[in-house]
């Protein structure tokens, strides 16, 4: 019988926290041993996120109160900065996932350009294995620190990579409009982020090609075609807590493409092609692991739209996380994330 | 070794029969083998509710197409009236949970009171048990037909049975101000349920001592006490699809009050009692089998205040459906239902 | 011809304040010649709340830049404590409405009590006038400084005045069940306020007859019955931006207390009484200044609930702060507040 | 002095028939007259539309009730088909407005093609003018027939046609991802407009180039290019009520599209340019008539994005409608359509 593996989560006060926390409570051979949250360390998990009170945790504590020797996994769910910082003073041997930016970009200059400070962590850097846990999969099995994708950078390549890989479009006009829930934004204090100010409207932000996911876009699909290769991305702000939606503008044969997308994916667990022409919603993977995707034409010949939907805080992020510590702890890759999205 | 259970669904088309397969899919013992919805006979669950997508299901027959001797326990999500003429239709060994309000009442008279017609099946009413689990547990383990009781119903009990039983508050003065999500009011048609007309906005419904679920209080309460009990009771309708909560205004000793929930709530696996004058929230038990109750006095000496949440969808009628199911198929009561609330 | 006034506005970068700017800028006869924000000082309000974009407005300063040698009129729309302070530096002769709670109370012992501070301009206590319209109107005409009343303790008055004057209820068992939109809590950063944690959900607060609204209706309610009268008061938050609606539980005759409405409202513009059993909405009276009152009666005897709704930005501050200033003015009551409320 | 014109709505329990009441009751010149709507003939409006029960209105009447000779000018908001036969048999020499797509598209073939019906009033069709107020505003004035424009429509057209007609795009690679609210699709019983399907979360709809309003902007595209311009357009449903924003994706230089912007708007009254890269929200436009428009670069040379936002119901149809009904009447054109937006 597989016995438990003991799990530790660092900054479990956040919402990428609180969700690792409701998949492992579900997950059969998982148990939760350590949490961490600096500044409310003392305090109850049903203090800070009422919704996990059914649950019986280790109270929070500060990240240097953790014996990590006694941890078979290690998720780290702290902001950029802060997340290099901790990781680079955690044992050498522990596994990690770290589901911040600062492991996601092999070149330094890049991290640098997007994010506006130098790496602190470069060893650490060229040791992490990127998250994209299905074209990456064999890579994180072996690998001890794995660096989870941004959310709307994994939305963005499940629908691009395929296309790229196999050529079938146009590398010069790729435009991806995505539409984005609110948690993924954080539990931050911001005004912008009240819902007087959000509720019952919606506004794109970081326009004009600045967000930074685009480092993790322009990495990966310059990797893939073997040439520098940039996209636009805009994305827009939706009044729902969770879910991305993205149309993916191409040019390329719209049958072509998704007879690429069934072979691709037809043996993934979690990517789902939906019938040629169908619409995909967030509302159908809300709290799941499930990304659904959808291709459609247009009345302009050789134009298609790859339409892709996944819960940024699930498939995005800390799903997408447990997904990767199964493979790393030699678990089956879908334990405790079979859940059925949660409807209305 | 447990053999996985056979289980039948119909009117799977509504919210309730959606959210039995979302519960069910998760079950280790249980296999649904049929699905029934009488206008959508011949389709597919995916296009009906395409966040069931990912699982393999039966398609959607008329009811008169399942081989009910297959089966194991059938879970009737069909609307009042309609469910009566079924049910009386099906197999008399075969255990079957209604969710509708044809088995709750007792009392043929009360039934064409508050449903305006008489009852086509007064010997199933009879031999029907009452579905509130906590309370009708035994009955439950051993009964045939079970009635699923009104989500509002299930919430206003929660706060007031045990006060009621152990002679806690003052019978006259009883008033529960209940606040619920659209959901409850199922996928019918009606301009009011329209999201243009509905979101961002809030009125109360049935006003008046109109809503029929307080025909299972009059007949719960007045069971209880001995004699008859007649509260007040008004629901609001919220703009959010999942959740009740109730304000349940009371006479009687706050701390005497909230002891007793400690006492009678103490061991039961779905009831949580929150430290005393602690706020509950529908977030917090949204998607999820629990019911958080908290209780808080009042400036004026002698009155208190119990303030009740669970998820209609779930605790309130599918949820409950399963742990009463669990009981009549000799499992575990929560099993398959563990799973933690989706929040944000 | 009537010549413009000329308006202040201080506290411009709140709620209250954008909403005085909204409604005054379509009022015939009023100009707004100053704004002020202290820790937003220099900025446009186009940059503070965009939606005021298309207005030409002066540019916020801090209080002390503003010339009250030119204003007709100043609404004060700061933080309680801040506005005694900011007031009783005031030109004395200087026509004010104040929004927040400073002015509300004549008896400092209670604003100690409720607001936890010793009150520091006593003697303006004194001569504030109680800014409830329809009840203090003649007084509200004279006055030099006009206290907004709650928004809460608006709607419960328009439901209970007429009904305690007339000695129409019971007054040991007054329940005001109200549930409110979240602009109610103003613009400050809290973590319950951020859309993922407010948005989807609900939950009551301030509970146990802790709300500082209360101050004003025992008050009110007690100079009204020439004897302490103590309600109970419990406020749940919507996951909506406007809008106020409470349940009134009362016990008296139903008909009786709509005759009563009918009689006290009848020439009343912004209030309108509902047929006998009509329920009315939040969505109805949104973005105006209209207040909706339903009467209804209860399957027993002697029960009644009254229904109001008001937004609480408007009537429930500033659109009631303008009808005052109308008052004050020697201007029709209800100039610049006849817009129809936005639905959907 | 001016006398009020006497005004009918036919078609007034629809959400555009109810915006343009709202409008009406705040113009100082327009009375409304006569209030059709065939099923809910012999209603009062407040029944209808309760947020309207202050005004003092026709009651609701067959469209063959109302006497068209006293009538000034008549909105006709009814469905398309519905609107060409009704408008068909209306006095040849009434001033009409028609908010549904019979009279947009000068094209009969086209008609017939998007709308999948042969048109029944052909010269009527001829005789329509289109109703994009600041581009046909001279024709307007001196028109009888004037065809409002879809509110998608309106939107994309804003954004491009100042740079069709200054040559300064592709016109090869033009994609318009635009977001909208839900009231656009009426007030119409289909199960995918209810709030519970719904809320919380977001679809693209119409996708492939399938959208009816692509008729439209090719009409209008093409005129002013002087050959065949076709577009991509894809919109998706917000959960909101009001409001479409779009990202108008183009090959062009930002800086000359910002400018030529500011030239062609600059003595718009309802249409702002935001600074350089700022972004606009539909927050900030709601319940009025204004179309707020950005424009920002990308990090691709060469390509530049507007966006482009107006409340669907204002501007986008009803306001419109309003503007154009003044300059029929010989008003002023920003008359009654002046007040601010509703924030938050």
């Amino acid at each position: 019988m597989t016995q438990s593996k003991k799990i530790a989560i660092l900054g479990a006060s956040g919402y990428t926290g609180a969700e690792l926390v409701r998949l492992i409570s579900s997950h059969p051979f998982m148990d939760i041993v350590a949490l961490s949250a600096d500044r409310k360390a003392g305090m109850n998990m049903a203090a800070v996120f009422p919704h996990l009170r059914h649950l019986e945790l280790p109270k929070l504590v500060k990240n240097d109160e953790i014996n990590f020797n006694n941890i078979d996994l290690c998720f780290c769910a702290l902001p950029h900065v802060t997340s290099q910082n901790v990781i680079s003073k955690l044992p050498k041997k522990l596994k990690i996932i770290d589901l911040s930016a600062d492991f996601r970009l092999r070149d330094a200059k890049e991290y640098l350009k997007w994010y506006g400070c130098e790496h602190d962590a470069l060893d650490l850097q060229t040791e992490a294995v990127y998250g994209l846990t299905e074209f990456y999969r064999d890579s994180i099995k072996s690998a001890r620190l794995v660096a989870g994708t941004g959310c709307n950078a994994a939305a963005g390549q499940y629908a691009l990579r395929p296309l790229i890989k196999a050529k079938l479009i146009n590398l010069e006009d790729i435009i991806v409009d995505l539409k984005t829930g609110v948690s993924g934004a954080g539990r931050s204090l911001k005004e912008g982020l009240l819902h007087s100010e959000l509720s019952e409207g919606s506004h794109p932000y970081a326009i004009g090609g600045t967000h930074r996911h685009l480092a993790e876009f322009d990495q990966e699909f310059s990797k893939l075609a073997g040439k520098p290769v940039k996209i636009q991305f805009t994305p827009t702000l939706l009044p729902v807590n969770r879910g991305i939606i993205a149309n993916v503008y191409v040019k390329g044969d719209p049958q072509d493409i998704y007879n690429e997308f069934v072979k691709v994916y037809s043996n993934e667990h979690f990517i789902k092609i939906l019938p040629f022409g169908e619409t995909p919603s967030t509302r159908h993977i809300r709290g799941s692991n499930y990304c659904h995707i959808g291709v459609t034409g247009d009345r302009i010949e050789g134009r298609a739209m790859v339409i892709v939907t996944l819960d940024n805080l699930t498939k995005g992020s800390s799903g997408q996380a447990l997904q990767n510590a199964n493979l790393m702890l030699n678990l089956p890759e879908e334990m405790g994330l079979e859940m059925a999205p949660l409807f209305p």
